[in-house]
């Protein structure tokens, strides 16, 4: 393990496939690493067919070989705990590992991410290789720290509707809700006559007539979410004991929906993701953007868009635990994969615009990475990947993204925390049932949420995401977008931050469902309606041909996709609807400092959380289209996404560029 | 039971589930109903699961006393037969019960409907249900009805293509044709070396590589058909026997076309459906007119698709039975469930305009429904169903139907009848076989059938909606927009019907197809050719981007989706074709009363309907966009479905509006 | 068989079902058929089940029997060997026998081509049947010639991904690579972890959680064409032996590509064809150019698209064999199924224009077909095809094509060589392996291939379509579209070529990959770098609303959907990029006679091919849009494909008409 003190700045890292090359290349590879300024590199991901060819039988020797040729040009290590992909032999000895589709139907070998996180056989077999791991190479010296698997619950696989999740849910059931009764009545099963008399007639939700009931969902995703911690928690502690002093990560991915992140994060001693801007803008541009926004931001990525991600997972470790290098601090998260160049797996994979490749490390560092890893090193040759870039071609020739990480100055990136005032709140169980349930098909949870950050960030304010039941009292300013689930316990933290002086702000739907995912007796949004001072009245399903108009303080604006309106029960109207169902009801209300808004209109979002910052002392910075601020250790990192250069605020920004400012 | 004089105007209910909600409401909401004005309360549609826990384990007492709530208030109540919603007790005790989807996936247990119509051991527990069911209440002075099962078909129920409708299907072809030849002659099995040796080698039409045979298809729908009619003959028997008195009907669902309702409307007392009219426009508004349409409507629904069901439903059982309150008359149709705030099961759910409510009410009243129940009292605050309203909100307080229902003034709407002199014929089997080989995907039976009748709902017409094989003679004219499928004897019977004076109009495709679903060996349109002086020379399928000129009297239209010219034997041509490949031939034509129309286009439709009605003594009134006429028991209804004020005639009509006019 | 001497023009026939209409129906249309000027009629496509009724059981008469009627008018018969519809009794005897979609469900009787060509049991009856017909008519005079099976792959059924195909498939692979190790290194299996260990262990591409490896997906498709093509020739080798004299062949269909025609053409006397063109145009319309182009040339079909399978076809089989009469010359391919009315398997079907009927008879003469064969006879009035035309209607009148039929002359069309001194390059693999990454949703193997034929087509140049591999010696001017797989034997053949003066032009991705999927270590184009003078620099996949200058002699014009860019390596530049990521690169480059494109632009290929043209001293005819040109044996058919009359080159042409030129 490298003793070289913690340098004060960014640090930039690739990943790296021994495996697919010839063993001559190693040595050349480190070496053109290390003298493109990289420290780390990323291996061993998807290596278990070639540590164990067969059953038990382990050949350490190349990846002792590829681990020197890295330690001898000074790179640290991050190794995996190889389990994202179990190699044919394990496969077809156990076919049970193979987890089903939400159709029933099995999902084959031949790709990745092929296995049941319930499945007992395989548990066994990831504690038995990470262990095997772990005590070949916890104490290497080159070795800084460990990735679990890889993009745990990527392209659907947390939750597998067959086999042995299928087998585990009954058990789940009993424990959590211990007589069948109070399963039933935490469902409502009285609904269509869906009691179950033993909970072992419980099956995954799948394949009914029509509409599966919500709670029944709500619980087979805290079920599978469950499955995925206690997957990746046996590995941890199998590392913690055998690789004493060395971090432990996951490797998230973009906007992943499947499991509760807080959850699994827990025990890891930072988040690290994989930051595909190009990818991520053609399956998650803004809802309603349509073609356009996919266009303006075709080679660069949405800003907001990836400076979510960020904030998102640089919040899902909140104590710190090992830094970068394994003991030692800064502990900040990591980029552990950045797009360098096209990727392949999009419809369409565009090239990124020259300077996208700096833009994104450098937003990378100002939104909290400690450290950004490039996927990967080289193209691949080979299988799946073939179109995709890396920092090499195929033929290792430097590539695109390589020039512009030779050119990049590291050393104006320092480390140091990310000064937000305001909070926004975040919760995978509101995420579940919202979007079970969506009643309106244009929105989504994430497209409410995004539209809430969007407009923070277009105010120039630095954002922390935290869980929904985060402590909140540091913050000026709590944004609720989406938060449909509010247990008492959540209202009532929620309502003593609001006693202590900070400024809440909740969107449409928020507190709509209880914990069991049913609607409250007694209304909306039920035990959060003291603290907003409302009751709802009305809720409007918008298709995208109708609009509802807003009235208020700043003129008129148009709602899209969601309107709901309040019986103001110690709150005031700040905005009202004019014409329609809604007509002259409340949609915008504020008792003290807690502010609610019903109806779903960028716009309106803007200028209520304008108001609201302005009212919290939190200073703003109303940008232009494709601009963006973000503050880090002291510094401004000033962004321009777009493809023209830009004067703003006294400064000239060439297209795709940024600047560092001190403050 | 009640012996209460039947009132003379329409009269309101509700649906309510008691078992939803604590014991301590029933009385309350009973109360709350008899001042709202309602009459009837549909109860224990979905409670199988609480009136039988565990099997052949009887629990009464809750329904007892859920019963004696109602009573005690005065309101008569409608039982349900418990069976669309099998528990889990059942369908883990004998999966066998569950119906396959057509990709031979069982449809899973965990929502409703799952079950197999052709299941001997359903069959068996629906009859010992039922029959438990009457025993108990069938001559409960408060019950006047039952609802058997729910919604028949809905969600694509109707055809099971596997298990036990497998298995009775070649029994059911043998009974059909007695030796395997007749049925591949029927079938013509020669044209792809289909033949069978054995009925027992016939599987349900599905997962073939290609187009499946038509005539396959036509038969496992009449199959099915038969298993539903079936499966509620058998409730009806025991209900008969067990509940003397009490009227037996089932609430149809919109458009709902797996089964022949004429069919299975056998030996109710009356049809009942379920109407809601926003849920209904997304998914039926009229092809091609697109979202100009869904967007102008969305808030009231399409007066002419609303319109189209209540006649249908209307039309559905010709002989009187018993009437609403059990014993005696008026024996018109009802509106079970109708749609009284925003419903949850589109993919957008708009609230209703203010007045809607009211509108669908009064619609449904001159269409001939004699008792309109909204659904439901109160919105569910569990399960599938959370997002969707009722008459009360989840917190118990009115919601906006509430308040409509509350001022809306019931005896203006006198039932009678509905003073139709013009026919519209409708036959599933031509539904079946139209759609399984549309050859123009924009047009489908419905599209096409719903076109005429809405020309003559333009025009002002009140319209009686009649099985192909109805007795025509009490009307002026008959119109036969889509029937397909012309045995010789329905040749017969119109042929004589229009030897009687009826003036009939014929669309394309008419008389296209044999009973078993070839196409006539001596060309279309079959026995049909004298009567209408005709044979089919081309029919042109018009992709939409294509269209076909018609030139006529009235100047020249186009002819969208599909134009199909004759070969005149007897009748002169009206309209005939102008460029194209059916330039100069007959687009439509005449012989006598009989006038066949080959081009779609509604402009055309609209023109020729007017001069056949006015050749026919028929007066028509040409209705502006949104506005429409119904008439009923000497008074006519006029109702404006727009957003905006309309002059018309006269008359000033607020927006969603209706006026009450006497003769 | 007859020994009338083979005319020197074009002969006509059409497809016939004697087995479909009563027997008394035989003699007269075997009458009407020759009367209409019909030479050939083929028979017996789908007549499994009534020549053998029963396992064993044959009934000869009813075919002895009409074949003697067609036989009594001077008809010579075209038989066929009935495999491609296994009737009931053999596949409820066998299930195995079916074939399995590519989601692993069995795909049902009732339809067609339902059979897996890997099941041993489905070989043995097909050998079995073969000889019983070859036995039977092998030397019947009236019989000229057999079609196997029909449209293989039609309907995507080359590859079953279950049972028998699922079996074999390993045996074959050992047989590929001898030992798995080979196996793994050929497709790249370490990449993730995907190692196989024995052979037994690897199954049909399908149902993964991610991408499959498309080097799997690769070599399942080179299984799949191998079993196709063993299937057809163990048929092959009976037909030989016992009917001699007789041509064999078989009818492929329209763009299909699950299999490689060139291996299964083997053997094969020559190609015949199914020309639907409005059908295909409905499926295969030119990417991007969406419905302009396919409103315009829905009544006729799109030229190229035609013209583009006739050349592919024709150039199938290089070698001569039996003619089309049997022995004897010519030995042209045939269209053996001609549209001639509107079909009824796309989702809109058209009338065609008039005068399309005799232009497509026109235009298959003059692209080297030796008869052009209607189908059908008479439009079916059973099952699945009721809705298609025929020569006759189900009345038995003629219908349109009829008509067009009887007023053409077909003396204007002798037979002769088509005089093309362009190649234009195709391969099965390439197509595979481009399609599986396509990397750009817009394009595809065949959409960039027909731009570079329709660029050809547009300059008025006779192309002969041949394989990768071909004698390129004979032509002026040699076009490789998108040959992505370039093993080092093939670039090494084209670069003999090139030293021989044949002027190269490469599209995009050619040579981007090896024989086994994978990409060159050493860079694109692989084997083909010195010959182009180029390496890869970049690819770039352009969504529709991105596009990427191109500037060059010509001016400036826009890629769309990919444009790569070249270092150059002995080549120069003839196009650059300007703007965008690509500023300043080569787009298009040239060294010597070899020509590289890398810009996908319909205008910019036009450019170039034109110049390269005129370079190797092929004249061009630059021709409106709609207008084409096609030359044989001396004569030059100049063809209207537009709705409206012509002037060109001071020829009037009537709307959908052609005129025949000698030179
Ligand atoms: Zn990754
Ligand atoms: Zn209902
Ligand atoms: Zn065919």
């Amino acid at each position: 393990m490298t003793t070289a003190p913690t340098p004060p700045h960014l640090l930039l890292g690739s990943c790296d496939y021994p495996e697919h090359v010839p063993r001559d290349r190693w040595a050349t590879y480190a070496r053109m690493q290390k003298e493109l300024g990289l420290s780390f590199v990323r291996i061993a991901e998807f290596a278990w067919s070639r540590i164990e060819p067969q059953c038990g039988r382990y050949d350490w020797a190349w990846l002792d070989q590829a681990i020197e040729a890295y330690h001898g040009c000074g790179l640290r290590v991050v190794l995996c705990t190889l389990t994202a992909t179990p190699p044919a032999w394990l496969i077809r000895a156990h076919p049970e590992i193979l987890a089903s589709d939400e159709q029933g139907r099995v999902r084959e070998f031949g790709s990745r991410r092929h296995y049941d996180f319930a499945s007992p056989v395989y548990r066994e077999h990831s504690r038995r290789l990470t262990l095997a791991m772990a005590l070949r190479y916890g104490r290497h010296p080159a070795v800084v720290g460990w990735q679990t698997d890889n993009e745990f619950g990527c392209h659907g696989t947390t939750r597998s509707y067959g086999g042995a999740s299928a087998a585990a849910f009954p058990e789940w059931l009993r424990h959590r809700y211990g007589v069948v009764e109070r399963l039933n009545e935490a469902w409502g099963n009285v609904f269509w006559s869906m009691e179950y008399t033993d909970f072992s007639q419980v099956r995954p939700p799948m394949l009914t007539v029509t509409e599966l009931n919500p709670s029944h969902v709500l619980d087979y995703a805290r079920f599978a979410s469950q499955q995925v911690a206690d997957f990746q928690k046996e590995q941890l502690e199998i590392l913690r004991e055998m690789s004493p002093g060395r971090f432990i990560t996951h490797n998230f991915m973009i906007f992943e929906s499947g499991f509760d992140h807080y959850q699994v994060a827990q025990g890891l001693d930072f988040a690290t993701w994989d930051n595909y801007p190009l990818g991520m803008l053609e399956f998650f541009a803004p809802s309603g953007s349509g073609e356009e926004v996919k266009t303006r931001y075709a080679r660069t990525g949405h800003p907001d868009l990836i400076a979510f991600n960020h904030d998102l997972y640089r919040g899902l470790v909140a104590q710190p635990g090992l830094g970068r290098e394994g003991r030692g601090t800064p502990n900040g998260p990591w980029v552990m994969e950045q797009q360098c160049g096209q990727v392949n797996w999009a419809p369409y994979n565009p090239l990124p615009a020259g300077g996208a490749v700096q833009l994104w490390t450098a937003q990378a560092w100002a939104h909290g990475a400690d450290v950004v890893s490039y996927f990967r090193w080289r193209a691949a040759t080979m299988a799946q990947e073939v179109m995709h870039s890396g920092l090499l071609r195929h033929d290792e020739t430097p590539d695109r993204g390589y020039a512009e990480v030779e050119t990049l100055d590291q050393t104006q990136f320092p480390v140091g925390p990310v000064p937000a005032r305001v909070a926004l709140l975040h919760d995978y169980e509101s995420l579940w049932l919202y979007d079970q349930q969506k009643h309106s098909a244009s929105l989504s949870y994430w497209t409410q949420t995004v539209a809430y950050y969007s407009a923070l960030r277009s105010l120039g304010i630095d954002v922390d995401i935290v869980h929904a039941d985060a402590g909140l009292s540091a913050y000026a300013v709590v944004v609720a977008p989406a938060i449909t689930l509010v247990p008492p316990e959540r209202a009532a933290r929620w309502a003593k931050a609001v006693e202590g002086g900070v400024a809440l702000v909740c969107g449409p739907r928020t507190a709509f469902r209880t914990p069991g995912g049913q609607t409250w007796e007694t209304g909306q949004p039920g035990p959060l309606s003291d603290t907003l001072g409302v009751k709802l009245l009305q809720y409007d399903s918008l298709r995208p041909t109708l609009s509802q108009r807003v009235s208020g303080p700043g003129g008129d604006v148009q709602a899209h996709g969601w309107a709901e309106s309040y019986r103001l029960q110690g709150a005031e109207a700040l905005y009202s609807y004019s014409g329609g169902p809604l007509d002259g009801e409340a949609a915008v209300t504020r008792r003290g400092q807690v502010t609610t808004i019903g109806a779903h209109s960028p716009e309106l979002i803007g200028a209520v959380l304008a108001d609201v910052l302005q009212r919290a002392g939190v200073e703003t910075t109303p940008l232009p289209e494709g601009v963006r601020l973000s503050r880090r250790a002291g510094r401004t990192l000033v962004q321009n996404w777009t493809l023209d250069a830009v004067q703003w605020n006294g400064l000239s920004l060439g297209p795709v560029s940024f600047m560092v400012q001190e403050e």
